[in-house]
């Protein structure tokens, strides 16, 4: 039988998210309305090894609900990822009377808890917070939803001054090593073309695709490109391979960067990160340990770790034929 | 066995929602795609009474993936209510050589199709465009994802004054007479209540909901109130009761109104409506009729009409249940 | 000789706007700067005279350029209105060590300002903070900016679906009883009228208006009208006298409401706010009192706080015909 | 005596800028206003000398006000600049009966504007149009404003990632070589440092303006660099140094790139191209030529293209104090 949790600690780790700061909210507030203490834990793994710890009320986490970033800084740990800092780790959250953890992110975060769950039976229960969207387990993760309205809005701004100048533009997504970010608004904005690691057009179809574009009347056209694709050659690349191959175009690229991952979570994201946090911290005081929890037909399910790690979520296949009708 | 689909014709209706315009655009390039003529139809029911018709090409619907409102426009129409409305429409169809329309729209847009299907055989589909989500068969209507983020803008702009002078705020937001749009603003927004017309919270719980609320150190409050909510007063009678019967308390009352059928949808409606013109042209290709498209369990299926206006879209208790726990 | 100033409270009073923040934070900056105590007061006057001052640092005020509201609560003081709160309000300021104050408001906070001035000599520097722009000796309030860009927003939504249904709507939009707000949103709204408190148009030019504007062929119109408006009707009766008098409109009526006066500053209001309180803090420290601070010029400049209130900013007449021409 | 204007050609040249499209709006609306006919020309000088023209009524430029980029379409034209491109583009000109030309755009196409008056004594007005500010005669020029905002939301976007992880960031932002948008948005953007081409201000004071920064206990920094900027390296070669040069900082590179000239356009940049279309038409009928129109103290005032040409706006110097104030 598992141990009744009185002492819940929480932390974000990886790179942040928006909705992390209503997760936090949603973990605090649901630990005082179970009567749980709930400890704030800064700067992620590396505030558990050095016991940099918060208590928490409801009221703390006032007016975060709206905020981008995070309120408990994230950060990457070396010493973590040691048998030693684990240790570390573990007498720290015992001297501070923690009985379970909360840990939003992505699957770094994910192996980390998993790791430290198996070595010292802590309980742990996570949250998927990355705009990625690449963790098995859950249909959308943390930020996912706003990061797709940022880069659509920047999107529409792009195609404003691309086709007051019949220009191509060559938009680089996030995303890692999956295209759900470059697929999503890819459609949203219009795009003529997707480029995403899971499918490897090849040159030659993209300036066919771009060819066909420009025949069927279009005077300026975006393509897309996720961060991770394959295609062998990189977005500056691509603009010079299209200079050198096709007559006609002014091409130019466009790296969004970092402002995909901020900025102030949307309806779908805060309302997610709030029934998060409650299924996550009920399901500690259930016992349960070890899983994630996601969203899976609208309804908040746990799924263990190591699938959620280890099983990479899946394109729609769906969404590249709509994609290509879409571009017709 | 049924006949072949050459020409369609499609058409908005009832109260235009965001995303119906991005419906219209995948709807006539599927159409374009596939080799079938597509006729827009200006001002709904009216136009087709009418014979307000366009022939739209894959590039006649450039440029309004990000628009709101709807470029067919949307009426009401008596004169189709009648029998010989629907005649008048029925000539009007055949006389173009329109083999089967989509009607985009809510549940009296969908009643009207199902009579016509009823009375003509003709091949009618549906696609929910409504930001009230009160459609049966699909867990997201086009529109409400859009709306949400309105809304709740707006509410984040409400309590930056709210928070800075101790305000109670009354707001008032859209949904007929379900309460889906308030129950998810109301969490998202961190409202303290939300007064939905399937829960009827009465004047008591309010009072003592608002008290505990400052008791637990809270100096602003907003209470969300779902326009079709039955507490049996309206939100200005609500400011009065509160006026007259609490003390300490400095209340306002805000109605959003109509800014939130309009702006550019979101990511998610854009990809929503792609997906949605799509099933729905195809599906009336394989010989299928008098069905809507939905969103179920994240894919494309269909529900009979019938279905889809009776049955209605219930609330999700969870999030009722979140909502409490958010608000300690 | 004026006495060097070692200490400088600030308070923000009155109606909270957008920039307010802004401005508190680049007086406790520009305090940091100069070697300056600062010290912030909560709740305005209320907050004098009961001593709710928090000593704030260059660190304190981080993170809040780009929040609505006001970190420093605003409230509305009665007692200040008397001989006897304006000598505790003193007490509290001699008590506490602070030679001089910075007061963010409108009109009512500068009066107060003004009168605690003559009365105890006390040094004093008003930084015009108010949505409305109604006051004198400078181009634009704090919030001013931000504000038209909110209440233009939310007339772009409704314009979406007031063209999708060929309708009139009647917007109400902040602004006292100067039309400064109603001016400038109407001409970046595209509104075909736009009714002031400056000019009785009357209801016959209205209609005449309106029919002239559905002659040339426009089917949906948008009329903006001041709060201030003096046409002798409010908005709702409008709508009425549109209904029983005039044929074929479909009148809608939306009050912006409170959302006007929150939201994140736009880049105009941030710099504004930084530059004025540099004036403010460096103003007082010259021995200046008794001023506003204001652009004029695009310079900062003071005008003496009696001349500030007394005279009213006037509506700009080349936008009144700009109007005229553009609804067209 | 100058020849009474008839009828009125407006094109939009060079890079595009929001409120472009208000601009076109209000120069047809003002000639509508005046019974002068109104010719959009698209394309720029391409299309004055390709006769590419549209005759433009009231109606015409209906729902454009809140768009971005150019209906009109903006080109760069090689052959323009030969005296024998500008023959044929006078010779279309006389063939359609064309009058006077408004110009909008930065100071290539005032400079062509200006030689095209010089060698046919053609009537010109310029309307400068570019996101830069860098032209003389104007306080604002159309789509700065809007362009600051734009800057503005992505800045905060990426300050919170950049706080969540303690990180710092160098942001590229538009100009060309004057720092205008530079300054504005690292003022309202709360950046740690400012780099502009007016102002060199070394590797070493940057080095020692980061590491004052850190001292002060700030976690995070950001520090935005005109794309005109004249340190001698590049954003990514800022990194490098940094990197090379620096302890303990994480160091981000963000080129905001092309989104920066889209969007829909701010409440004072529609304004501003309202007042101005209406100023360059009426200036026309007066007989003016060879002028841009501009904002002066809040004023429409004419400037010789010449002068606006070649004198350069200046920065702000009381913005450069403001911002080393307000980084304390």
């Amino acid at each position: 039988m598992s141990k009744e949790i009185k002492k819940i600690g929480v932390f974000t780790s990886g790179g942040d998210s928006p909705g992390m700061n209503a997760a936090v909210r949603s973990v605090v507030r649901t630990c005082a309305f179970h009567n749980i203490e709930c400890v704030g834990i800064y700067q992620g793994y590396e505030g558990i090894m050095n016991g940099d710890f918060e208590v928490l009320g409801a009221r703390s986490v006032k007016g975060i609900i709206n905020k981008g970033g995070t309120i408990l800084k994230s950060a990457r740990s070396k010493e973590f990822r040691t048998k030693e800092g684990r240790k570390k780790a573990h007498d720290q959250l015992v001297k501070a009377g923690i009985d379970a953890l909360v840990a939003i992110g992505g699957d770094g975060t994910f192996t980390g808890a998993m790791i430290f769950n198996e070595e010292f039976g802590f309980p742990v229960m996570g949250i998927p917070g990355t705009i990625d969207n690449d963790i098995f387990g859950t249909t959308h993760t943390l930020g996912f939803d706003t990061a797709l309205n940022t880069v659509v809005e920047a999107i529409d701004k792009i195609r404003d001054t691309a086709s007051s100048h019949n220009r191509l533009f060559f938009i680089e997504v996030m995303g890692r090593d999956v295209g759900h970010i470059a697929l999503n608004v890819g459609i949203a904005g219009g795009a003529e073309e997707i480029l995403i690691p899971e499918e490897d057009l090849g040159l030659d179809r993209l300036v066919e695709s771009l060819n066909k574009s420009r025949t069927s009347g279009k005077s300026s056209s975006i393509v897309i490109v996720a961060e991770g694709d394959k295609i062998g050659k990189n977005i500056f690349e691509l603009k010079d391979f299209v200079d050198e191959n096709m007559e006609g175009y002014d091409v130019r690229v466009s790296v969004l960067g970092h402002m995909q991952r901020g900025g102030s979570p949307s309806c779908f994201d805060r309302v997610l990160a709030s029934r998060m946090g409650v299924k996550a911290v009920e399901s500690l005081m259930e016992g349960k340990t070890n899983y994630m929890v996601g969203l899976k037909n609208n309804k908040m399910e746990l799924t263990p770790l190591n699938q959620a790690i280890k099983g990479k979520s899946k394109i729609n296949l769906e969404l590249l034929r709509v994609s290509d009708i879409m571009s017709t």
